[in-house]
């Protein structure tokens, strides 16, 4: 896994495979075949391990700043090394195999949103954010911008695009007392 | 054209073939071949006829209004008959090939996009949407979340999501004055 994840961050998507992995890991061909018969579910896996190793989620008592710093750790990967390439082809994977989305689904998906989830409720629960926020429509808006930003426009992931899709999100579902606090601070 | 993307609201996206739109349009299929020599493209552009036609811009003077109508336009396509696996599979193939990504940019991606801007632009005229804000990435969070839940998510595009997204997205962007004048509507 650890070989594997090193991998994707210096090789595009095409070039991860189970030869390159054996040869990197000290791990026979044969054996990884057994535990990974589809290459694309080793790369998944793989890429899931990593992104957890290195998209905490903050709690520093901030709605606002911890949601722009997971931002930034969704979208730093995207930057950086040769992981857009494994993103996107991922996610077309997901859309031609209902068998590899459902897989997909239960892993790097669930992980991702949970980070989203895991910081708006947070902020729901110490008067930051709303209340009668639909947090899984607010994360489609986040993950999925993430993710056409990626896939449809191509367009980059610079520190303005972020910034602006953190205050939206925030103007879109802070209570009034916490988008009070903020103007004031700044 | 007009046979091709009545064929797309019928059939999945692997069953539009280059024979069943030449039996609906009586084209004959050396034809179809000179004009489209690769299936995708044929899907692409007759898709993108009918998406036209079928999803106006409104305008009523009310941004939070037209919004929410341009929302269940674009979405209406995911509920009804076959195109949510035609949509899915478009975004797939502009993954797989950056020569089909060019193409799906300028015509069904170009298209969907303008309509949000447009709306949201108008906002900005009549002082409802905030002058301060990145209409390219609120549309990347509302075109977004309608693909992240057609491909990642799987979920149903219900009212009770629409109503959601549209109030979030109108929070996240409005002026005070156009706020204030919704809630007292209330």
């Amino acid at each position: 896994m650890k070989a594997a994840s090193e991998l994707i961050d210096r090789l595009s998507y095409d070039d991860v495979t189970i030869e390159a992995v054996a040869r990197a890991s000290g791990v026979s061909k044969s054996s990884l075949y057994r535990r990974w018969p589809s290459r694309r579910v080793l790369v998944l896996e793989a890429f899931t391990y990593r992104t957890n190793l290195l998209t905490h989620v903050q709690d520093t008592g901030d709605v606002g700043r911890d949601l722009h710093s997971y931002l930034v750790a969704m979208t730093h990967c995207l930057v950086e090394g040769e992981t857009a390439s494994t993103v996107a082809q991922l996610l077309s994977e997901a859309i031609r195999s209902s068998e590899f989305s459902r897989l997909y689904r239960k892993t790097l998906l669930r992980e991702g949103r949970k980070g989203f989830i895991s910081v708006l409720r947070r902020g729901q629960n110490r008067g930051q954010i709303r209340k009668d926020i639909d947090l899984s429509a607010v994360t489609d808006a986040l993950y999925g911008a993430i993710h056409h930003r990626l896939i449809a426009t191509g367009a980059a992931f610079d520190a303005p695009f972020l910034q602006h899709l953190h205050e939206f999100a925030i103007a879109g579902c802070a209570t009034p007392a916490y988008l009070k606090q903020r103007s004031i601070a700044r």
